[in-house]
């Protein structure tokens, strides 16, 4: 009988936002295939009689490719295993999820999809940017940053007024981010702020605007940039953390 | 010494999509001011010491305002009070949340965001439908129903390839939004799905295209319309789910 894949978000870095469900999906995974980008704590909380395999791909070096990724959450739950599919965020934005459903449906595998805080609301969250204003924006763009704004003929129209745009990993080019953004017909002064490893211990966060984001030096990956009017609320109050240990008393207590 | 107030988005509606921080808020709540949309379920796990009121406005009957609920959340908190505003889906997601958060600043009250599982994550999760997809959309633009595609001069660009438009809230008026999506010239055929109270034992999904969605039956609300090519992985698959007394049980066992 087969097993069950899991396609799971494991949010944006701190621990305490993984969802119950998806807690209780790493307890019980046999085998756990996860991003690069999920962090130490999140593994650790993996049960220890599990296999636990980095898919991730670093640095543009291709290391194993979507097909074998695919194959292999098949392969396991062909076993009658429990898979756990990790990614950073939510699965279903910007993290290649629509190629593994597709070769679970059409391997027959029953699945299930555990949704993640995905990385533009944890970054607002962290840096107390609300995505939607009453008065300042109704509606909120998310944009991978490889192909950003102003790359092509259509992105132009997503800069209206009242739109607030979150860039997913901007890369290192802030003065092309910036250059092209304002060639839309943003104005300089429109505020943007850089959230840099959001709800981490390492977390960074930087207030500027699309203008001076000229001469930003740029903050470590991965980073999510919030551009629009909404960005002027960023602070760079950090929330406490709970750390690891604390957190499975906390867990004992519930 | 005054208190805090955490501002904790509830998620879709399954208690199992609460973080492990929102649930913690919970516990160590002592007052929560919640939203009508915030199930029974979710308000269950608050701590039985706790005072709850529900601020939340139904059917366009306002019953507390805006001004209100920051003034409650101010004044317990300036009595060292713990206030946890409780959202449903995430709550800097069209969440009111950018006016609380200027109250509380102005009122120097401390404060945290804790971000949760927004309508559009938790419905695409429901329905297996990937927001992006390398082939098929790389961009994902969250509007308002009230307001909704064409109602305004800047709408109509959003409407482009590649990109995945989701409604929250789009009411009752299929056909006007069916009318609104075709005048901005998207075609009849692309695919569309309706998914209503994703995420809880009454959840209904509908797979349908932008001109079939004229002809549909209004689902109950909280709804969300996903529009797009990728709106054809759409299935009606419901995920099981686990009453709170087994979550209660599957928490005992972390």
């Amino acid at each position: 009988m087969n097993g069950k894949v899991y396609l799971v978000g494991a949010g944006p870095g701190d621990p305490e936002l993984l969802t119950l469900k998806a807690l209780r999906a790493l307890r019980e995974a046999d085998v756990v295939l996860h991003d690069e980008l999920v962090g130490h704590e999140i593994l650790s909380l993996i049960a220890a009689t599990a296999g636990t395999h980095n898919v991730g791909k670093r640095c543009g070096q291709q290391r194993i490719t979507q097909d074998e990724i695919n194959a292999l959450m098949v392969n396991h739950a062909v076993k009658g295993l429990t898979v756990v599919r990790l990614k950073a965020g939510d699965p279903l934005i910007f993290g290649r999820a629509g190629e593994e459903i597709e070769a679970l449906r059409r391997a027959q595998i029953a699945f299930e999809i555990v949704p993640g805080i995905t990385a533009a609301l944890g970054a607002a969250a962290a840096a107390q940017v609300p995505l939607t204003h009453r008065h300042l924006a109704s509606r909120v763009v998310f944009l991978p940053g490889h192909r950003a704004v102003g790359a092509s003929h259509d992105s132009q129209p997503l800069i209206a007024r009242d739109t607030t745009l979150v860039l997913y990993m901007p890369g290192d080019d802030y003065g092309g981010i910036s250059r092209r953004l304002r060639a839309t017909g943003l104005d300089a002064m429109t505020p943007c702020a850089v959230i840099s490893q959001a709800t981490t211990v390492t977390q960074q966060i930087q207030e500027t605007t699309v203008g001076q984001l000229m001469e930003a030096a740029p903050l470590p990956a991965p980073c999510v940039l919030i551009i629009g009017a909404v960005a002027r609320f960023a602070t760079q109050a950090l929330s406490p953390r709970l750390a690891t240990g604390e957190l499975a008393n906390c867990w004992a207590q519930l």
